[in-house]
């Protein structure tokens, strides 16, 4: 092929290779189109893989492809086409004008993040500051330091490469496997700017500290406080798992996480009155009774609270959309541990079930919450004194050993380290369910606020977000479609029947198509995902906002604005979801 | 009192006695003022009764008091002041420029609503025309003709007098018993205009109309249709009555009324499959299983359609506020009747229950409804077979001799003339299931909808209204507030936690007080009853809007708007009520 050995060898010096490298990745994005393995027989083997409706918002479509014998054209009617030849590892493009180019994806390449003596060094807080196009967008990988600005709008896994923006890309190449190859590494390294000698600082452990030892969390966890710890997985990864996985799952402490020997772990129950009191192992509760399994969504009452402090500030984490997450919880009925207890639910005549914690504020007070009698009747089956979570023991931060599980309820009073389980004729007076937790209108404040006036937030409103395109994403140029995901959940285990997704402001609207799990449709505990690809509309400006809201099987739908329901907490914040993306002119 | 004598003689010829009769209603909204029997020994017996808190926004307040030995002044800061003097049924009153103004209530006043000779002649549909200030306010009395526009700020029920607006005010004085006294008759004489000698023409009876033999209603009922017939109460009535009287139930007939023989009476319970199959007569209902009442809010799916249809047009009755009702329905549960009949719900493999009526279309089908067995399994002790409505027969618009009462769903599956319960594999092929009340987002309309894409509406989300004042009410000039009541209600038994009203368009919230049902708070199936009284903002150019919102147990809210729930048969219609009216200038 003389004349693309030319055009190679005239070429390669003038393209570097990251641009080569870019251009691959979009071909990871095509369908199969067919090459012989003869095109490649002399070449790297590139792995072209069927790529997910989701993610073609972001990638080139529309490729043309021509067999010419010897090579293949797969040509892009906007941007490039790239041309696997017969000579190895050198790929050739057809750029916008039209010229062919070409580079060679040497065999030259690092096996990647080591130190490359002679490449600027830079500090862990210089990264850092690399987190926007503006700044350049800068991650690590071991001691590598990589621009990865422009290769973001190509990446086929769309800009869920931001969340490294600044900071180390490893953890997230841990939870999609697909990087853990080679030549993804080689790719990184074609954006290679500079080496980090510097090692993340460990934290000092400090016995006076209670939260010192708190355990490690996973770095993708976007923390909201530190201690307390609280955080949230970056919701672009949200929707990757139905069972969100344990180490991203979001975190709600409120106190210091206990650090409990499950050897002399205890689970207390007791009845206010008459004094029943039965106390069982960690050993009892995996071997004494039947193992249930249920999918169900905790989710916290100030989920989404980034919304209303928008409008006004309020008193509360500043938590984004993934204040939530799925798992499946593991344990036996509430109902099966009362009744060895002598406690039959639907007899006795104490109104509340209280659940202790082991976490202690500093006068030694434990958290606790409770639920009405009536929720525990309704929920009789249901509930779960939960000692797994998505198949594994429960993660220290989420509950270890042992946490109750109430379907279908806020986050607050599904008590992690649980110790005890009381019968009782009033509602807990933990401040977390006195004189917290509740849902006001927006004319109180602080003032005025009478907590007594509005029972303890239970189950919750129906809700949804847009996880995908995340807020301020550029679609690729001239983009004419974008494809938009998110979940959807409603509280009391009312299914999600509706998501409606609109591009316009909420003028017209499209129908998602919805993913629900396979529960009863008035035991709907899980969440459920859709999906939905709206045209760009053609007046856009440059700017659109995509909106999603949810109908549950009560036919409850979120409200419409911010406003209407704000309050000084920052909780129930269920309304409309808006996301605003651009699409840039090519 | 020759002074007041001789004012009485001079100005009983230039006042007329509408003027004066009004001042006696104004004098009724009074507080007892402790007025000496003396001062009326030779006069008529005013009766004089505490007002209720309620209507206080549309009479006088802040009357003054004086007394000097043989005469009451009674004066009103804005607009008169009336005397009652020794002078038998002379009244004084002082109008506001301060002159002293007397007429005489004669002892020569007509028992009320005979023929006056003399009078115009007016005809039942003359009368129709005058509904508003504008084209003036008529209303009849037997064969009397009066007009009210000018006394309706100063009638103690309020606004309310104006549901007789063209028409006759007989079905509202039976309805508010303190209306049944000679004076009331004789006030209304005062506004005497004409003679209507018209009888209100009886429908002929046409056997070949399938609806000749539909019952007669009552008229305060305001027609949505009348063939089906279908009405609905007006709003400002609704909050009277805790349980809804049965004859201002809102009537929901989607075919005609079945005129049923109790004698015969038979409700079948089969299950497909097995073919197990068991009769009951009404005498079984009744006399063989326990009666268990409860006090349950049925809602049309298209309760308030009207304000859908202000947007764009819908497929659909168009109804107000009031397509609600509570009532107590008494009967026996219908998991008492399945056991009897050799059927355990929670063991069954069916999927449904489907509930036969009686009610037929042209084509011999009858009308039915199903529940998912899931639904019948949550709510079986809740589920009433019932033959009473408010400890009456069930009248025949409501579904004589037994209605199936689900709470907590919509009212469409509620079906009336019930004879035939099945347990079957299939939802229910009826139209009223398949193709009607269920909910779909705004950008579906007839050319696209798929009506497989959703599911039947079963429970309704979380509404309220305002019921007074009503849309268009003015209130008395220069009114410093008015106080507003209405309902709110959920679906699923999820009581109301809190309502929220603003008199500003939503910038500012009050808290309402609530009336909740004696009910527990996992199962509220009435309604809850609101009230608040609200300050008139300052800078209100004449006019103001009200707005309520309701938060439920779950706390899910309204939305926003009606535009972003529109839909094409405007069903779930669940927005922010907003209700205009004007405050006069003095």
């Amino acid at each position: 092929m003389p004349i693309f050995a030319s055009i190679a060898a005239a070429s390669a010096r003038r393209f570097n290779l990251n641009a080569l490298e870019r251009n691959r990745s979009c071909l990871k994005g095509l369908p199969i189109l067919g090459c012989s393995s003869e095109s490649f027989k002399f070449g790297r083997k590139f792995e072209i893989s069927q790529r997910s409706a989701s993610s073609s918002s972001t990638h080139p479509r529309g490729f043309e492809y021509e067999h010419d014998g010897r090579y293949k054209w797969i040509q892009h009617k906007m941007v490039f086409a790239a041309i696997f030849g017969l000579t190895g590892s050198v790929l050739y493009w057809k750029s916008k004008n039209g010229a062919i180019k070409a580079a060679s994806a040497k065999s030259s390449l690092h096996p990647g993040g080591e130190v490359i003596p002679g490449l600027p060094i830079y500090t862990l807080s210089d990264v850092e500051k690399h987190k926007t196009k503006e700044k350049r967008i800068w991650v690590t990988y071991k001691n590598g330091v990589y621009d990865i600005t422009d290769y973001v709008t190509s990446h086929p896994g769309g800009t869920k490469i931001l969340l490294a923006a600044g900071g180390s890309i490893e953890p997230y190449w841990n939870m999609y496997g697909v990087h853990k190859q080679g030549e993804i590494v080689e790719m990184l390294e074609e954006l290679r700017i500079g080496n980090i000698t510097e090692k993340p600082k460990e934290q000092a452990f400090d016995k006076n500290d209670p939260y010192s030892n708190d355990p490690k969390r996973h770095p993708a966890i976007i923390p909201a406080s530190s201690k307390p710890f609280n955080g949230e997985p970056p919701s672009a990864i949200l929707t990757d798992n139905f069972l969100t996985p344990n180490d991203l799952f979001y975190i709600r402490n409120h106190l210091p996480v206990p650090d409990v020997n499950v050897k002399s772990y205890k689970l207390d129950i007791s009845v206010q009155g008459p004094g029943k009191f039965t106390s069982f192992s960690f050993d009892d509760l995996k071997r004494k009774f039947p193992k249930k399994s249920t999918a169900v969504v905790l989710q916290c009452a100030g989920n989404r609270r980034s919304e209303m402090v928008k409008i006004k500030p309020v008193k509360g984490l500043n938590w984004g959309t993934s204040a939530i997450g799925n798992a499946e919880w593991s344990g036996p009925c509430l109902d099966d541990l009362l009744k060895q207890a002598g406690i039959d639910i639907d007899q006795v005549t104490q109104k509340h079930v209280l659940f202790g914690g082991m976490d202690k504020d500093p006068a030694g007070s434990p958290y606790e919450a409770s639920i009405p009698i009536e929720l525990a009747r309704l929920l009789k089956r249901d509930i779960i004194v939960a000692y797994e979570m998505n198949g594994q023991e429960i993660p220290r931060d989420h509950g270890y050993p042992v946490r109750i599980i109430i379907p279908g309820i806020v986050g607050a009073r599904q008590v992690k380290w649980l110790t005890s389980i009381k019968l009782s004729n009033e509602e807990s007076m933990c401040h977390w369910q006195q004189n917290d937790y509740k849902g006001f209108h927006s004319s109180i404040d602080w003032n005025n606020v009478n907590f007594k006036s509005v029972p303890a937030i239970m189950e919750l409103p129906v809700t949804s977000a847009i996880c995908e395109p995340i807020e301020g994403t550029d679609l690729a140029p001239d983009a004419d479609e974008v494809t938009v995901k998110g979940y959807a959940w409603s509280g009391g285990g009312r299914g999600i029947v509706r998501v409606d997704v609109s591009i316009d402001g909420g003028k017209t609207w499209d129908s998602a198509t919805l993913s629900p799990p396979k529960q009863p449709m008035y035991k709907t505990f899980a969440w459920t995902f859709w999906e939905a690809t709206l045209p760009i509309p053609k007046n856009h400006k440059g700017k659109v906002e995509i909106i999603c809201k949810a109908a549950d099987l009560s036919y409850n739908v979120q409200p419409d604005s911010v406003e209407g329901i704000w309050n000084l907490r920052g909780v129930l914040s269920n309304a409309w979801h808006r996301v605003n993306i651009s699409i840039p002119k090519s």
